[in-house]
């Protein structure tokens, strides 16, 4: 088990070997291991060493010049310039949340980034401003859309966060398809078949097999399959990559260039630049007073919660979940995968950062 | 078979004879046959009776005051009292267009409204202007939450309407559910049963049986279940809720008022005014200029339409299937069923306008 600050700490000294400023170093710290604390392993410490692999090839530029390259009242693009997508996302969500201030909303489209690590932290900046906050980001294209053999589009998360007045606010934030790509990983570990409607093999048939994906088939937008809506997973999708890509100048569909995969490093030809990836914020009082609002959705968050649930289950409300997670971890601590403990104590050896192995 | 010209003219006089003006009857009349033209039949004229009964249960008003009632250069909530969403939601878009072509962007939460047609039309109000569209409304509980006995959201569509040059533009118009409501009437009538993932049982079990949202079963959200990822929908749907119906002061979750079943039609106790809608459009040029949006809009819409297909499939662009029935409809004209046209024969004795049965 380790303690989140200790993880923190780590995360900082490697990104400060990298040549960040100590700002930018804290920020992509603590934006990286809230997606540990909320129970999102796959898109937290573990992708450290992808970070470190994006600089090695010249991907990553480790003191980017973030800057608003066009902009109107309520909407502005902001060029990341090659920066983690872990400082750029929340610096645009900034400026999103003081064009709110004035303008009721605020909403930047990104380019010129990377992996931004968990939508749902970049959202809920919104929520401490009585905003609601909106994030989305596309990503490299593992997802078939429907009827399609070629992958596409990425798992294209959606996050939306809504202030609440007694209760914890609403969190949602959530692939546009039937499951994550981590949940392969997992099941490839441990040799284990898929449930059908996650994937579909090279040929386009449903299939219960993990490494699907990597043998030419591809992940199933949200709904699986035409008869249960994969059209509409892929139209969630699609509207992300258009909102981010698109509409920045990023990458979009098929040439988003992929994260740091071993042996698949290399971008390829371009249609933009980088990551694209889409935030906004929207003043609860550009609408109605802040407190009738949340006692609304204090109100909206118990029916939900004291509805009849299932035989043995309870019906929860999105955010939920995660809170729990976080709240358990700061105090127990947050156990690591051995790969991800080994692939941290490298960085330690390259870096010479001190690293206490743990498993 | 019905021309549309005909069967909007028949609409517009229904409207006159409710005592809406001209202006308003024209405008609703075409947002309701456009559903039939883009082969939505669930939400065009099958459902003209049902606004009648609305206004017969006094829960219509032929003649609103829609109003802003507060705003921020980007935001608002409007007031629809009590008018026909057909013309309710339109008229909020195009307050949604004049905030953007100032702000950049503009966003309508509206109140005290009720059916808006299908929600593609009001999106794609945006297109002319070289804008993007959205359109979000929430509607009677029949979806049950993941893990949920109780129907607490319903069919919460979302659409997205984007520009291209060359290309058709880009539309998304989906129910946040694995299915349309409409689809269960179809088998229901035919004595024919529902695929499993489309609907669970009064005990939360999956069910094959298409009376089941009859008989205390529910909706299934996008996803169909957990493992499918059902949150996912369930939190679409959510979202979809709370931007209608909470931000505006509108009724929201399982408060939505019906639209007008028999024998379903008292709204019941509120938590506030009437359906509600979100919308929005956003100025393409408040990101990058159109013209360079535009050819990037028809080269990501190229590259899918151009996607390798499942055999003797063809992988579609949103709003390819709507555009290609239209432009059939149009020239061949619109078939209704038997009892729609009943029903509309029974409008047109009720207040003497010329019909003709047509089967």
């Amino acid at each position: 088990m380790y303690q989140a600050g200790y993880l923190k700490h780590f995360t900082e000294q490697v990104f400060l070997a990298l040549g960040c400023s100590e700002a930018d170093a804290q920020l992509a710290a603590r934006v990286l291991i809230s997606a540990d604390l909320r129970g999102v392993d796959s898109h937290g410490i573990a992708r450290l060493a992808g970070y470190v692999r994006l600089y090695d090839h010249g991907r990553l530029n480790p003191n980017p010049d973030i800057r608003v390259v066009y902009e109107t009242p309520s909407t502005a693009v902001v060029d990341g310039d090659r920066g983690l997508g872990l400082v750029v996302a929340p610096k645009a969500m900034q400026i999103a949340i003081e064009k709110a201030k004035v303008a009721g909303s605020g909403w930047i489209s990104v380019r010129n980034s990377n992996h931004f690590g968990i939508a749902g932290y970049h959202a809920m900046m919104a929520l401490e401003h009585d905003m609601i906050g909106w994030t989305m980001t596309n990503a490299a294209p593992l997802v078939t859309p429907t009827f399609s053999l070629d992958k596409m589009l990425g798992t294209n998360p959606i996050a939306v966060a809504v202030p609440a007045g007694e209760e914890t606010p609403f969190v949602a934030d959530f692939a546009s398809t039937a499951v994550a790509y981590g949940k392969f990983e997992i099941l490839q570990r441990k040799g284990l078949p898929a449930p059908l409607g996650w994937a579909q093999d090279a040929d386009g048939n449903p299939t219960t097999d993990s490494n699907a994906v990597k043998s030419g088939g591809g992940l199933l937008p949200l709904g699986s399959d035409r008869e249960h809506g994969s059209h509409k997973g892929y139209g969630l999708g699609a509207i992300v990559d258009i909102f981010s890509g698109v509409l920045s100048g990023a990458n979009f569909g098929p040439w988003v260039p992929p994260f740091a995969t071993a042996g698949f490093m290399s971008a390829g030809e371009g249609v933009g630049l980088g990551t694209g990836h889409f935030v906004g914020a929207m003043r609860v009082d550009g609408f109605r007073p802040a407190d009738e609002f949340k006692k609304d959705m204090d109100k909206w968050i118990r029916a939900f919660q004291n509805a009849r649930p299932v035989d043995g289950r309870k019906v929860l409300v999105p955010g939920d979940p995660e809170r729990e997670i976080e709240a358990e971890r700061r105090v127990n601590g947050i156990a690591l995968l051995e790969p991800v403990v080994l692939s941290l104590d490298e960085l330690a050896k390259r870096f010479s950062i001190p690293f206490e192995i743990n498993l």
